[in-house]
C-alpha cells in the first residue's frame, strides 16, 4: 500500500515540474506543494532563443503549465517563494513567500533549484554589480525578455561563447538582421559535444552567415554613454589584439548549479553539482535533487558531469517523483548526454563523450559523408556521420551527426550505445530503405563499415 | 592466404550484383563473372514507380552500375545469357548467350534468380498466356516502360493489391492525374507489415486521395476492343459484386521465388524459395543463393520467411560475396524486416512481424499519437507509434511508425529489438531533444511508458 506523504519541491523548472506531476502520478493521495523564487511557472528555457528570432510569437507561449493546470493537477504551487534555510534532520524547510516566513514539514523533500550563468572576467563587462547596457546572460524568460527589448535598436550582436545556445542565438539574431560575430576561447566550436574535424565542418556550413572567431579570449569592453560599443579580444597564439563593433553583448559561455546555503550538508561533487546517484537520491536521507543543479555520472567513462540538457532533467524528473512517492524508479548507470540542434539551416546531434573526453582510451573512428537518399533519386541531403569505437572493446562510444534527420540517427547509435553494441554487430542492423527515404544502405551502416576495415586491419 | 577462385553469379539484380561486388572486394586475385538473362545490368527495382509517377525523368537514371562500371570494377558481366542446367556435383553450369551453349566451371556460385510476380486467377485477365491490354505487372524496368507507355492514354486505373507496392504505385499513378482505385482481398492495407489499427488510420489520410476497397476479391474483367474496360469485385462479407471503370490495371499482389530447373537438388523451403543459412549457404556445398528467390528465419518467430526487401537481399550480397571469396561474414541470427515507404505525403516504417503473426504469443502493445515538436513549437507534424511486446519477456518484438521521419524512428526501434531490449530499459533511453527537432520526450519514449504501466497493472 503506498502511504500519504508530504512530498515539497523546491523549483519549478522542468526538473521540479516534472517531478511534481509525477510524484503526483505515482501517489494520487500525497501533498505536492512546489516552492519556485521566480514569478513564472515551467517553462521553456531552451525555447528562449526561438522567442528573440520570433519563431514563438509571445513569450506566454513557452510557458508550458500554467498556474491553473497545477490547480487541476492538484498540486500547491507558490511563486514568489524562496527558500531562506533547511534542515534535513527534522525535515523542515523556512521559505520567504509575500515577506512572510513559513516553516514547512517535509516527508520527501527534491531540490531542483537549476544553474546560473558563467560571467567570465572581462574589463568592464558590470558595473556596480550589474552588467553594463547592451550585455546580457541568456538564462531566463526576463533574460529574453530583455534581449528582445533591446535589440530593436541594435545591429551588432557579439556572442561569447560557440556552443549550443551561443550557435541558437546566433542564428536568433542573424534572423532578426543583426551582423552576428561569435568568440571561442578554445580552438573550435561546440567543444564539448563535436570532435574537431565535425566542428570545423560545422563552422565552414555557418561561415557564410556570421563571422566564428575561435582561440580567442574576451578581454576588454569599450563603453560610450553608458553602453557597449567595442568588445576587445585577444588571439591565444600570437597575442593580437582586435575590436568588434557591439552594440549587443551575449554572454553564453556555460553555466554553474545554484546551490544556495541552505543546501549545507548535502554533498557537492567536484563539478559543483549536489550529487545524486541512479535514483536522484542525495547524501542525505529523502532529500532528493533534479536536473542542473546536480552532478551524476556519465555512461561510458563514469565520470561526474554537470547536468546540462533538458531532456536528462526531465528524466530525473520523473526518477525523483516516482521514487519519492514510494515508487521504484532508476535511471541507467550513466548518462549518454544524447543532444541536438538545429541553426543556419544545418541540423546537428551527437552522442557520448566527444574524442577530446577520452585522452586514455585507445579509439577507432571513422566519417563518413553521404546522401540522405540514393543517388538517382532527386532532392537527397547532404548528411555526415561519425562514429568513435573503443579500440579494446571494440564497444561504440560516441556518434556524431550533421545534416538531415541527424537527431534521429544519433538515437540509433544512442541506442546502440545504450546496449554496449560493438560495431560489428551495429553495422548488421537492418535499417529501412525505400528510394524517397533511405538508400539500401545508409550513411551510419557505411560508417560502420570503415572502422570494421580498419579493426581488421589493425589485427 | 586467399585463394584464386573462379566465382560465378547467376542473377545481376542487387543481390547478384551486390554479391560480384563484395566477392570482387574481397579477393582481389578471384574471377568474378556474372551471368544475367535480361538486357540490364543492375537497376533499381524499388525505384520503378517514381520513374512512373515522374519524379525520376528516365528509366536510364534507375540503372545503378552501367556495363561499364563492371568493366573497370575486373567483372564480367555478361548480359542476355541465360542457365540452362547445373552439375553442382562437378561445379559446372550451362548457359546460352548469343544462341550458343557455353559451359563453365565455377568454384563458388551465387544463385540470385529473384522472383517473378503472382498473377492472380482473374477471368480474361490474359489471352494465349500474355496479359490483355492495359493489364500490367510491376516487376522489371520493361514493364515499368510498358506502363509508362501506355498510362498516357489512361485515365482510369485499378490496382490489386494494397501492400507497398500497390500503395506506391497508386500514388504514382495518381501523381499521373489518373482515378486511381485499390482492391485488397483481406480486411486491412499493407497487411504483412501492419495491426490493423494503423494500417486503417494510414487508409483514413488516404482516402482523399483514392478509393481502397479492402475485403473485396478481384473475379472478372471486361474487355471491349481487346482492351480492360471494366474490373468486376466481389465483397468477401455479403458477395455482392460490384463493376470498377478500368483502363490500366495494375497487379500488385506479390511475388514468388524465381527457381529455374537448374535448381534442382538444392532444399526448397515451406514458403517455395531457396532455404540459405545465416552465410547465405545453400544445402550444396559450394551454392550460395541471395535475394529474392531465397528463404531465411525471421528474427523474433525463428519462422521461415521469404526475402522481399532490397535492404535485405542487398546485406545477403555482402554476406554470400564475401564467404564465397574466402571470408567469413554472418548475417544476424534472422530478419528484422524492417521496411518503409512515402505515399500521398505520409511517410510510414514498421519493424518486426505484426501482431496477427505472433497469434500464439501473449502480447502487449501501445498505441500513442504526437507530435514531432514541443506543443508551443510551430510546424509540428504527426506521428503516430506503436509498439509490441512479448508479455512474457517484456521484449520489444515489433514497432510501427506513421508520420513524420517514421524511418529513422522505426531505425531505433529495430536497434531495441536487435538487442532484445525489455521495453522498459527502451523507455530509458536518451533520446535528443530540441525546440526544432523534438520534445523533450518524444513519441517513442511516451509509447513505452503505455506499455510499461499496462504491463505493470497485470502484474
Amino acid at each position: 500500500m503506498i502511504e500519504k506523504k508530504e512530498i515539497i519541491i523546491i523549483g519549478c523548472g522542468a526538473g521540479g515540474s516534472t517531478s511534481a506531476q509525477f510524484a503526483r502520478k505515482a501517489n494520487r493521495k500525497s501533498s505536492v506543494t512546489i516552492f519556485e523564487k521566480d514569478k513564472y511557472p515551467q517553462y521553456s528555457k531552451c525555447g528562449l532563443p526561438y522567442f528573440i528570432s520570433g519563431k514563438i510569437k509571445h513569450y506566454n507561449d513557452l510557458i508550458e503549465f500554467n498556474e491553473n493546470w497545477y490547480n487541476k493537477a492538484n498540486i500547491e504551487l507558490n511563486l514568489n517563494s524562496e527558500i531562506t534555510d533547511a534542515d534535513f534532520e527534522n525535515k523542515i524547510i523556512y521559505v520567504k513567500k509575500n515577506n512572510k516566513l513559513l516553516q514547512k514539514k517535509y516527508d520527501k523533500l527534491i531540490i531542483a533549484t537549476g544553474s546560473i550563468p558563467n560571467v567570465p572576467q572581462i574589463k568592464k563587462i558590470s558595473k556596480d554589480n550589474h552588467l553594463n547596457d547592451g550585455i546580457f546572460v541568456i538564462r531566463t524568460l526576463d533574460d529574453a525578455k530583455k534581449i528582445d527589448k533591446y535589440i530593436k535598436k541594435g545591429k551588432n550582436a557579439t556572442i561569447i561563447g560557440a556552443g549550443l545556445i551561443g550557435l541558437e542565438m546566433a542564428d536568433s539574431l542573424f534572423k532578426k538582421g543583426m551582423k552576428v560575430n561569435i568568440i571561442e576561447y578554445l580552438p573550435h566550436i561546440l567543444p564539448k559535444i563535436f570532435d574537431e574535424d565535425l566542428s570545423k565542418l560545422i563552422k565552414e556550413k555557418i561561415n557564410g552567415y556570421i563571422t566564428i572567431f575561435t582561440n580567442y579570449l574576451a578581454k576588454e569592453i569599450e563603453i560610450v554613454d553608458g553602453k557597449i560599443n567595442k568588445l576587445y579580444i585577444k588571439n591565444n597564439e600570437n597575442s593580437k589584439i582586435i575590436d568588434i563593433k557591439t552594440d549587443t553583448l551575449i554572454i553564453a559561455t556555460g553555466t554553474k548549479p545554484l546551490i544556495p546555503t541552505f543546501c549545507k550538508g548535502l554533498k557537492i561533487g567536484k563539478t559543483g553539482g549536489i550529487v545524486v546517484n541512479n535514483k536522484c537520491e542525495t547524501s542525505f536521507k529523502d532529500v532528493y535533487a533534479v536536473g542542473d543543479c546536480t552532478e551524476y555520472k556519465e555512461f561510458i567513462t563514469k565520470k561526474s558531469i554537470n547536468i546540462g540538457l533538458g531532456s536528462i532533467v526531465v528524466r530525473q524528473g520523473i526518477t525523483a517523483g516516482i521514487n519519492a512517492s514510494g515508487g521504484n524508479y532508476e535511471l541507467p548507470d550513466g548518462l549518454l548526454q544524447t543532444s541536438t540542434s538545429e541553426f543556419f539551416n544545418i541540423e546537428v546531434a551527437a552522442v557520448g563523450p566527444s574524442n577530446e573526453y577520452l585522452k586514455n582510451t585507445s579509439i577507432i573512428n571513422a566519417k563518413y559523408n553521404g546522401n540522405s537518399l540514393p543517388s538517382y533519386f532527386p532532392g537527397g541531403k547532404d548528411i555526415t556521420i561519425k562514429i568513435s569505437v573503443n579500440e579494446k572493446t571494440q564497444e561504440i562510444i560516441s556518434g556524431q551527426a550533421i545534416g538531415d534527420k541527424a537527431a534521429q540517427r544519433i538515437n540509433t547509435i544512442a541506442c546502440a550505445i545504450f546496449n554496449k553494441m560493438k560495431i560489428e554487430q551495429f553495422g548488421k542492423l537492418e535499417t529501412a530503405y525505400a528510394p524517397p527515404i533511405s538508400p539500401t544502405l545508409d550513411a551510419t551502416k557505411l560508417t560502420c563499415d570503415i572502422i570494421v576495415k580498419k579493426i581488421n586491419r589493425n589485427q
